[in-house]
């Protein structure tokens, strides 16, 4: 149980500046002078008290956050860059425990409070990857709340062995049943999405989805991944990243694929890609989709950009949308806040009493101001415990 | 004449530590453990060695940097955002002079040794932003070099007497005839640029051209300014800015438009928009055409994005190319070194013996890694004066 926790001087969601009394890891009172002896000070130096951010997907296993730099030359296919991840992976050797941890603490000291990384499960890593940040889950656990997604990267059903293993993988401490590309990568749409459902039903787990395919492919395999959570009663526990298709179809069409979203709780993860077409983020938020954000792949073998700075995650989705009224941006700041949070099933998210803290203070006069400038992140509280200060993570 | 500077220990280029020695603004020796009794030392920590940034495009006149957070609610079109634009300018009074400072100083502390602006000149402000933006120009004289595009933001044919304005702003110290959307926004792409093309001529000035016109419409203006660059002579001295159109025709019609560019030498600038389609720019370069980049505006009523970090830039513009590999991405800050300082005609640019001390040392281990941290800026040196240090402007 951590130590009562005073923050001094800050602006909830950009309010008035407040106190705020922190005990058993809640917010107790939020106030204008509060007195507290026996807590810890903090100053939050006028800056605007936010919910932690939520990074609702990345891959900690696989991260280079740290290593010397490694020049990219992968091909342009998703196949073509599994294999050289492979053959990078092999010849760095990096170990997913230290990788994942390099990212954890860059994550914390920007304000990150929640985590869901996809870790790889394939037959050649076996679950090397698992237990690596297993072990980062365990050292941070004080620190940053994670879920782990099994993912079967480089395929299902094209690698038999792999369903086990993902079995093996939810046992062994995953989250949650990932999948990927189920035409494209495993040849089989039908087949993939009945394996990852009928291994999230039987262990009772949610799903969470790579979705690539573009168009009337992905729109389809979307189709798919809604009659399955309708069928087995898994409303609020799916979800589909990337779902580039939704970017892609016609409006009559993106329409009937909303109302599927909605039906089902399905809920959709956009990163913010720099160079394909993404979910219309306005449209989804104004029909009442749940949408949350990742970091996605953080300087890895796939790409060199990110920085695990969900206040530039959430400006990148802003920039790729055209959004430049300050309400649009403040929607996307609830992307990876509230969104991420639902998303993530998080308890008593937000700022209020009574409320579990897991809170940043960022610097600057508006939330989009601090968007805009990827402010500096005055404190990072997590579980009532103070983690980060002025951009260094203290765990 | 500024006094002798010796900047030890950078990297030129990424490449082994050296010292640099400079005299009378210029490198005058590239060397290991260069002694030079007489000069000021400045210690590059073993940071890159990189010739000063160049923003090509950008509206010091109008940015709110610096200023309290305005929001933002324009509608979407252009129309609206200029007539939003002149509300927001009559509402809040801000001086060009002072708001074009903010910006600059936030360049230099950023590595940018080079601007090119555009300033709005119409009926309605006539020269009055001009006029600040010439102020600012004298006072950072010796700190950065700026061209200014006098620009008919409003519109040229549809607001009579903008022409005798802009002749004016010529004869004042605008260096450069600007023009914008001549389909769209003056209702006769012909009558348009034969306006601002008599103008540059009779001058013997270049032309920078807003192009936002999409597909076709803007295809056909490019057409006509490559067909007006000939007439008149003026390979090498017209830019295209934007030129969204670019992005959006088909294979076999670039492939012609590429051709007129290159055989006219017409350079396009990019600024790597977030929601549109713009020039394919591995295309492009590979073609032999000359681009650069810029920042466009700069937190204004047009909108909330960029900071005048040309790194930034330069990153943003391979997030929305596709670019992972590092050799696109050094092709990439091409664009805001070498391909801005061609652009603006920059005499001697470089990091060798004999160039011009316009330069910046940046932190990190490679080019690429530098541009992805957007890494601190460890010096930053105008004809041999440091103007920056540690991210903070001296000016
Ligand atoms: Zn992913
Ligand atoms: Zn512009």
């Amino acid at each position: 149980m951590s130590n009562p926790l005073l923050l001094r001087n800050v602006r909830p969601l950009e309010g008035e500046a407040q106190d705020v009394l922190i005990r058993d890891g809640h917010i107790s009172r939020v106030g204008p002078a509060l007195e507290a002896p026996e807590a810890r000070v903090v100053d939050g130096r006028g800056g605007i008290l936010l919910p932690g951010l939520v990074d609702a997907h990345t891959h900690l296993d696989k991260t280079h956050w740290g290593q010397p730099w490694h020049r990219h030359s992968a091909g342009p296919t998703i196949a073509e860059r599994i294999a050289n991840e492979r053959e990078v992976r092999r010849r760095l050797g990096y170990s997913p425990a230290e990788q994942s941890a390099n990212q954890v603490r860059q994550a914390i000291a920007m304000g990150t409070t929640h985590i869901r990384t996809h870790v790889d499960i394939d037959t050649d890593v076996g679950l090397a990857h698992l237990e690596g940040v297993l072990a980062t889950r365990e050292r941070f656990r004080d620190a940053l709340t994670m879920q782990i997604v099994a993912f079967p990267q480089s395929g299902l059903l094209v690698r038999p062995g792999t369903r086990e293993l993902m079995a093996e993988a939810l046992r062994a401490g995953a989250d949650l049943v990932g999948g990927i590309d189920p035409s494209s990568m495993d040849r089989d749409p039908v087949g993939h999405l009945d394996s990852i459902f009928a291994l999230a039903d039987q262990q009772g787990r949610g799903v969470d989805i790579h979705l690539h395919e573009p168009g009337m492919l992905g729109a389809f395999a979307l189709e798919l991944i809604a009659e399955r959570t309708a069928a087995l009663g898994m409303q609020g526990r799916v979800t589909v990243s990337h779902a580039f298709c939704l970017g892609m179809v016609d409006d009559a069409y993106l329409e009937q694929l909303t109302t599927l979203l909605i039906d089902n709780r399905v809920a959709i993860m956009t990163h913010g890609p720099g160079h394909i077409e993404f979910p219309p983020v306005r449209r989804l938020l104004d029909a009442g989709v749940t949408l949350c954000c990742g970091s996605d792949g953080i300087r890895d073998s796939w790409g060199p950009y990110g920085n695990a700075d969900m206040l530039e995650r959430a400006m990148l989705v802003g920039f790729r949308s055209g959004f430049r009224r300050d309400e649009d941006l403040e929607d996307t700041l609830g992307i990876v806040t509230q969104g991420g949070a639902t998303v993530m099933e998080a308890e008593a998210y937000g700022v209020a009493p009574g409320c579990r803290a897991d809170l940043v203070v960022v610097a600057g006069e508006t939330r989009v101001e601090a968007m805009m400038n990827r402010a500096p992140r005055i404190a990072v509280i997590n579980n009532g415990r103070l983690v980060a200060a002025n951009g260094d993570c203290l765990i």
